[in-house]
């Protein structure tokens, strides 16, 4: 089998960076030297930094919603890695169109969970780390320099031995209930405009029932799922489908996480056929 | 008339990105996906994510002050859009050296105000958005894969009809005052280093009046425009030139906001000739 | 001799930046509009421009940590510069592998202290400026330009006088002390998952003195250089060897900064052989 890189990049090799390391500090700008010091062409983009410190469902969240947005043969490489320098494995993997590299903490769930062909490798092969890797920065020495080579056209089958997706940790996001006209979820992350993102997929709804549920939140209650964030008068509690078809609780030019005084975790309660 | 692209384009294709999603979110990464989708060696380089959550002045301030540094052909991509959805238009501006695109909020204001040879297109080409554009996201959905398609050479009337400027929206910033030796303005801007912008340019007075001039703000009085940041003595509130030309309020070595406890719309005064 | 761009540069430039600027402002973009009118095949790499205002050490602690990791032929240019426009030089610096810009104030003292070849230039040529400098952005306006022409092939002289190493501003990082079988250092970072970053070496000590060793800050007390997070029960505060080598203080999956209420200078104290 022809690997992704060979079949697929034909343009620039792409690396995008998704870390809990922040901004303030040397460490993404370490990984971006070692990675250009191995492949000087390479473009790096960044997802977020701004991950929580070790919040591999946060970090899996972004990488779920983002990833299939780039170019064929792009190489990701994700490192919230709590457990480095420990036994915990890390993997590179390969599908249709991409590779990911991470540890293997959960982190890559999402991509276990919806790529079909997938080709999973633990990376052990010392002779493409960096001279003397740290216990402690393992982005650095063993992930960058594999991203760099992966981007470069290595063949992923020399990282190391093929592994079982299966014998990798796959976390569970929070399932969403649906029963009895019922739709019961949560809020599994707040956005940067105090928007509750819920786990509650809006795809299945009609028309009909979109505009006849009813969205219950702590003691909030809000009649029917709007277009748009305009569509109520500002400083109004709504809910609305986000970009990728989840429902969404809003405050219309304002803060819902501050109105409604929420929290992840918090339940949320789809009532569909409110008048009935 | 040739399209800006075809006549000054000479240099791998730049797009910049301006927008209120701050860092830790899915938000940017999605839209440098679809960028580097569609065109691969498309450079991405950020204005700000850091805009305040719709506010849309603050967004045209930051435009007003950077677009005009970079080359000619480059795409101005400036996604604040409380109105997502809505019926507001969304832009596609030429002008001699730059192409924009925003939605129709007044973000673009400084561009129609400051620009002789301007072309106003409505984005209205199905064919040139994504598959199934969101409600929520239309700068992923649609004003990115214009983007991307502009900075990769498409003609700009492809993208709708041509609408006059005048049809729209354009804010107004503060103005400020110039009369009887008196000159009324305001802080329009508080920076990362506390330092206060005001809209009060300092090109008109000569070296004699900036001397002599006195700068009152809340109950603080400055006597003179000092020419650097060092010429006061540590802790010192000073006058000076910000790079812009408009007068700044600054604390040497420290923070202006907090030491004169100063917000955006405070009035700033200056007195000429303030010993006469 | 040759300059280093000529002999090493075989990739498309690279600059990195270093700057106390943030992002919420327009000076970290007009700076990368500068650098790609000039050259716009450049690739800008961010760095960090989240060093707290005017804190030239915590600059020069960034740089020495990252600089290494680039290509040869990058261009450094780092712009802390609380003396902007006042009489303190700007500077050029060449070593073997880098060019460096920035004011004389200190920031490049570990470029001066770790690089044998050296070559310092002065930064007066006035025809490699933009138009008309302002007072109070002089990376804009001078550094940014002149970097610019570097990473495009400039030779270095071209920029000004050379003058001595000697002349320069150096500062001095906080030392630590070894005698009597103790050694005595300091917090010199806080870094952005509370871990301690402490100025003593550990390369000297073997790996029974690390094992034995107790480990002293504030009323804490640490036996052991441990050599993972990992390796500590969760919460716990640990002591281990950071990606550089040095002491520092973390707590396992927490925060040692707010666990231990710890700040940049407190002691840190490692007692050899602590069971003798």
């Amino acid at each position: 089998m022809l690997s992704v890189n060979k079949r697929l990049m034909d343009h620039p090799p792409i690396i995008t960076l998704l870390t809990d390391f922040g901004l303030e500090d040397e460490y993404v700008a370490s990984l971006q030297g070692v990675l250009l010091s191995i492949l000087p062409t390479v473009r790096i983009v960044h997802i977020s930094h701004a991950v929580p410190s070790g919040d591999i469902l946060r970090a899996a969240f972004l990488l779920e919603r983002t990833y299939s947005y780039y170019p064929s043969g792009t190489v990701h490489l994700a490192v919230v890695d709590p457990g480095v320098g420990t036994a915990r494995k890390i993997l590179a993997v390969q599908t249709d169109k991409f590779f990911f590299i991470a540890p293997d903490n959960g982190l890559l769930s999402p991509i276990f969970h919806s790529s079909a062909n997938i080709n999973v490798y633990e990376i052990t092969n010392k002779t493409l780390f960096c001279a003397t890797p740290s216990n402690t920065f393992h982005g650095r020495d063993i992930m960058a320099p594999i991203a760099a080579r992966l981007a470069g056209g290595l063949d992923v089958s020399e990282v190391g031995p093929q592994i079982a997706a299966e014998q990798c940790v796959q976390l569970k996001s929070p399932a969403c209930c649906d029963e009895d006209g019922k739709i019961t979820g949560e809020v599994i992350r707040i956005d940067h405009f105090g928007n509750l993102c819920t786990n509650i997929p809006l795809t299945a709804l009609s028309q009909e029932e979109l505009k006849d549920a009813r969205i219950t939140i702590k003691n909030f209650s809000i009649q029917g799922v709007a277009k748009t964030y305009g569509a109520r008068a500002s400083g109004t509690a709504l809910a609305l489908a986000d970009s990728h078809d989840f429902l969404e609780i809003a405050v219309a030019n304002g803060s819902a996480a501050a109105q409604i005084g929420a929290a992840i975790g918090n339940q949320v309660l789809v009532t569909k056929n409110s008048d009935k």
